[in-house]
């Protein structure tokens, strides 16, 4: 509360004054009783004095209108729209999402501090609420080779950072629940605030271990059995339902037949697409799926807003009563969340437009894809009589199978064909020359190669494709491009998606990056790469060790449930 | 966390060590899903690190019992049950309560941070959670009469003493809602903690402001319609079951009958004295009565526990779940609360006995009642002819009526009879000489006086009779004690209870306490006051001028509603 303010607003709140701004005449719902009530919302500066009958300066009819609490992402990743922070407020704003807590790790993977804090910067002035989690696990695992490590010792440094709220999801579930020394230092220096988690198919006595440590949150359920162990435990669920991973109908239909008391669960996107998020919306999204699937619409909203709120603190936000920031939103319609208008601080901001100030040409986040030399035969993967290990993909899932297959050969290397690919991970940030490369199987990608240089959380260089010429091709385009995504075939690159600020994000407005996402897209499926599997974002996926089953880093295939690489093949 | 201790934890957690104990065969009550679910609950050092399957190095079987979170006493003055803490505990502890927030300003008006500080040490070695709300009103309005006034600077001093959570009542809501400085440096203060509210029957637009200045509980609710007003503005409900103020009967069933989400609804018993407590039990008795009215009672065990926890910011307690305090009670019968062990920190402490150093004689805080010598007619009252202001008073509330009454009289002088008493608040730190005097009625004392050191919340000397010389009496009586209660007919006293700290707790072991205060009820009872009317208690509010709707106070009768003296009576 401001309390240099507050003598005037209490003024306005009692009804002695005229308020600056009064919305009349909303159908408004109170996230604290499940009631829709008939009233006004009284406003001074950025914040709602009262809810009842009021007179302002300003008025504004909201003509019985519906009036909900602004949305919020309960855990994002910036770097994953492949937009500027200003740039996805342009799309996510209007969609009513006006909290956004992020968890910048992978920038931090890349370039450290440097890269956090180029998103801290750029979330300063619009028109939402962007906190930040600051990332645990840089790199992810202490196996992984990424652009940079984020210690304790640094952390420290930065945790009372502006908009900091807590601890970013503790991936390395092992360091947790064995009781690693630097990961204990990170859990204990955010002793007292949000601690988020990240724990796939973790479950009994290393769930309980995982909790004991303190970590309150998790986004990683796929099935309402998951989530209601987790809740048993107190932790908060957070839904998720972003581009790749999505597991809100499963766990929605859950909450929906058990009855069970949803105040512990929230709405996420994790990563999501700015082409998603254009097409089918973003926290509106997932409360007009949860209505759908049968979950009565106060507790939807209340999951996209208090219930959010109160998880991390926020004392401020996710209900519209008094003290509450005026962030609000005006639906024609609560079931189908038809928006009329989106209220940030008090003023709309449904039309707002960013202006974001360029990246410099020579800024240090522009240049930061180092590949080393690679030989023609770099991608060569001797196959095994007996059969190999293979990562399987999952229409759907980030969940890989672990597989093990006879694969196509000539002259003992393996070729790509029937339903198998060719994965290669290639060291970005230090141009060491680490080369891993291993089987994919349902990939389906014929006639070429697709490459990424977001490939989480290391961010390494990514490429699958059928044969090596191809695949080689299209690391020397993102190593040219500096970062971003590249469909090749014949040894030409048919379409590049720059991005580059750290070889994650475009500078581009998202017009231009939806319409050449969408276009490369198109051109994946027509590649071969079903539907379900989504050609980029799946990807992006196969090199991060934290999720299981099976995954390939710069040194190897790792199997994530033994937590081990697997023993190198023979070439 | 102890994360030093956490990789031990871990391995027990994971079952990998057996834990230091386990509590084989629950049915263990989940306050997350609002389950019931067998199991084994594991615990090293005072944590619970797992729920399931689990072998311990010492194992306690259940044999099927139900198990519950340990208890929390939402909103407590410890000065009220008349005990020291230790005694209090020794009484509340085998009641199930295992955690106590504690307000202590009824010692703060007698002795400011002196006082408080005495609650502080003596709930240091104690088998419970004492917690501490800093007194934000004392005096309670700038009316008073207190023996101490206690700053916001003084508050700044103190704000980060052990166990001090927030900021207490702020019963004061007109310096709240007007803006007073010293109150918004208060407010500001505790900015992002806890900060209790007190708005007895507070409404629309006030009540707004009162939110607005971020005050986030009430625990003064009478109706359930005012309950669901405050509610709807996000505070949380603390339903108050104490000695003198009872109203969990009307909350319970409003929020039975209307279905609203009880997650913003808590427990608290205000003022309860030890004799109420010995007799009826504490937090047990809440939830034992909601069960009674129809509340389901997972709900009534998590307004018990965890929705305090939550309100309170206290995440370690509440909860039967990994990383949760180890404090809970074993229940012979769900509904029932019937009890058959208290666990705090893993341990058994049903049968913990209080060993509460003594006060030293020379204490301070023993040495609190100084009173002007006072003349014979110090309590006269003149007699208006065409009637006067008359606190009423209302069996079973400890709000009064503001009464307008034809007094009987002699000479132009009110005297006492036909269901009119004369209560008299005689200034008693500072031997001012201070004294008001009006007309209650329906007390319904005859022959004698009545009186008391407890008068919240300046504690003042109250006596009430229905003749001059033995309420001159009493107060003389309560002079030489050093405080506490007494009750004089013709001119002796019958029976005195010394509170000799603090002239509001007695030094002496509950059963001393319990035993003088039944008989010293009794003895009212048979003097006229009714029941329904708590001799002690009602006596104890009829000076504070924070509840509604007429007090009187050392310097005349008081009007809540308008909170303005009323114009004093011509004698």
């Amino acid at each position: 509360m401001n309390y240099q303010a507050y003598p005037a607003w209490a003024r306005a709140a009692r009804g002695e004054e005229a308020a600056e701004t009064v919305f009349k005449n909303g159908r408004i719902l109170n996230v604290f009783t499940g009631e829709v009530l008939p009233g006004d919302i009284a406003v001074c500066g950025d914040t709602v004095v009262g809810v009842g009958r009021y007179q302002g300066k300003r008025e504004i009819d909201l003509g019985g209108q519906f009036v909900v609490p602004g949305f919020i992402d309960a855990h994002l990743h910036l770097e994953s729209t492949m937009v500027t922070p200003p740039f996805l407020l342009e799309s996510s704003v209007p969609c009513g999402t006006t909290t956004y807590i992020a968890d910048p790790h992978e920038a931090a993977n890349v370039m450290g501090w440097e890269g956090i804090r180029y998103f801290v910067d750029s979330t300063r002035k619009v028109p939402a609420n962007v906190y930040f989690m600051l990332p645990s696990c840089v790199p992810a695992t202490p196996f992984e080779m990424s652009g940079c490590t984020f210690s304790a010792a640094e952390m420290d440094k930065y945790k009372d950072y502006e908009r900091v709220l807590g601890l970013g999801e503790v991936m390395d579930y092992v360091s947790v629940v064995t009781g690693e020394p630097e990961m204990m230092d990170k859990l204990a220096q955010f002793e007292g605030r949000p601690r988020d988690g990240h724990a796939p198919g973790l479950s009994g006595g290393d769930l309980s271990a995982y909790a004991l440590a303190g970590i309150h949150t998790d986004h990683e359920c796929m099935t309402f059995e998951d989530a209601l162990e987790k809740r048993r435990m107190g932790m908060h669920i957070h839904v998720r339902e972003g581009s790749a991973g999505k597991n809100l109908e499963a766990l929605v239909a859950g909450i929906v037949e058990s009855g069970v008391d949803t105040a512990g669960f929230s709405f996420c996107t994790d990563d999501a697409h700015i082409e998603d998020i254009r097409r089918q919306g973003h926290i509106d999204h997932c409360i007009r799926r949860a209505i759908a699937l049968g979950l009565a619409p106060a507790k939807a909203y209340a999951m996209a807003s208090i219930n959010t709120a109160q998880c991390y603190g926020l004392r401020h936000l996710g209900a519209i009563a008094p003290g509450y920031q005026a962030d609000f939103v005006v639906l024609r319609d609560l079931r189908r969340v038809d928006i009329a208008v989106v209220y940030h601080k008090g003023k709309d901001v449904a039309g707002w437009s960013a202006a974001a100030p360029p990246l410099a040409p020579d800024s240090p986040l522009r240049h930061t894809v180092h590949v080393a030399p690679l030989a023609p035969e770099a991608f060569r993967l001797k196959a095994m009589e007996g059969g190999q290990d293979v990562i399987g993909l999952i229409a759907g899932q980030l969940a890989t199978e672990h597989l093990t297959r006879k694969l196509p050969a000539q002259n003992g290397w393996f070729v790509p064909c029937d339903g198998f690919n060719k994965l290669a991970v290639v060291e970005r940030h230090h141009a060491t020359g680490a080369v891993g490369v291993a089987p994919i199987m349902d990939y389906g990608l014929r006639d070429g190669a697709i490459a990424t240089t977001v490939s989480h959380d290391s961010h390494n260089l990514l490429v699958a494709g059928d044969n090596d010429a191809d695949m080689l091709a299209a690391v020397a385009e993102l190593a040219r491009v500096g970062g971003g995504y590249t469909i090749v075939s014949h040894g030409e690159p048919l379409a590049t998606l720059p991005l580059s600020v750290l070889g994650l994000v475009s500078d581009q407005p998202y017009e231009e990056v939806e319409q050449k996402l969408h276009h490369m897209i198109s051109l994946a499926r027509k590649m071969g790469v079903p539907e379900g599997i989504e050609p980029f974002i799946t990807l992006s996926f196969l090199a991060l060790p934290v999720i299981p089953a099976i995954r390939l880093t710069p040194r190897g295939l790792f199997d994530v449930e033994k937590f081990a690489f697997i023993a190198s093949q023979p070439e």
